[in-house]
């Protein structure tokens, strides 16, 4: 994925986090993704597509952490466990932080739309794009932990 | 999802598995998907995006099935386990599944474009779909056993 093509993911999850969570963010080196097990706990996928582009981006979240940031959404205390609810609002944030890149990507007249995010819970369970070039993970720093998020992109073939 | 919508997966799913590993299938009864649990040991996802419609499809497969396809696709002896090798076939078959899908419902004049898939592998993980309306489970039979799609396409709102 081209370099570029970062930064819309980047603004995105921050924006999203901190404007739906009051959770700040710090960003941490991206780097290339080796092998195929998951960080998180529970994994949020959605999928890119337009007559030119293709991709998916995954949002992994480990437990603690995505608890903490459902219970700021929410305004509600924290849940002790993923649930059902909480499956939901990672299917909400996926969808909002792609969404945010998506308008992003459109000021620089690249245009997609937005597929249905899936969720995935399970511990090591393994998640593999179907990409020819590298995948990037961009990890994040908040008070309750580090997620990660790993976006693929590209021009159709 | 609207139960006409089937069809084009239905026929897909048939003819990739026939034409590319000389599988003939036969489509059980669909019924409606409770909890989230995976019928599978490796399960691919794809996104389905325009301007109007957003879905994605899931694709699941128990190992000693698909090892038994995958062996039917490259023409080889059937591997002892999922591996790599194993994992990027399923996302062929799921990209390939799709696109006969889209092809289907474009001659009905629904459009749309495919994301990338993705593809997880993990026991006992949990697949949740973003939907507001039920999933329907399109369960086939194979003589290597029994494999299930999970397809979600509706109108944007």
């Amino acid at each position: 994925m081209k370099v570029e093509y970062l930064n819309p993911f980047i603004h995105a999850t921050r924006n999203v986090l901190e404007t739906m969570a009051r959770t700040k963010l710090t960003t941490q080196k991206p780097y290339l993704k080796e092998g195929a097990t998951t960080y998180g706990d529970v994994t949020g996928i959605i999928g890119m597509a337009s007559e030119v582009v293709e991709g998916s981006m995954t949002i992994s979240f480990p437990s603690a952490c995505i608890l903490q940031i459902v219970s700021r959404m929410l305004k509600e205390a924290p849940k002790s466990a993923i649930n059902h609810e909480i499956v939901d609002a990672v299917g909400e944030i996926t969808n909002m932080i792609c969404g945010g890149a998506k308008a992003e990507f459109s000021l620089l007249g690249l245009n997609f739309n937005l597929a249905t995010p899936t969720m995935v819970t399970g511990k090591g369970l393994e998640i593999h794009h179907h990409a020819s070039e590298p995948i990037i993970v961009l990890p994040f720093q908040a008070d309750c932990g580090t997620f990660v998020l790993e976006a693929n992109l590209a021009n159709k073939k």
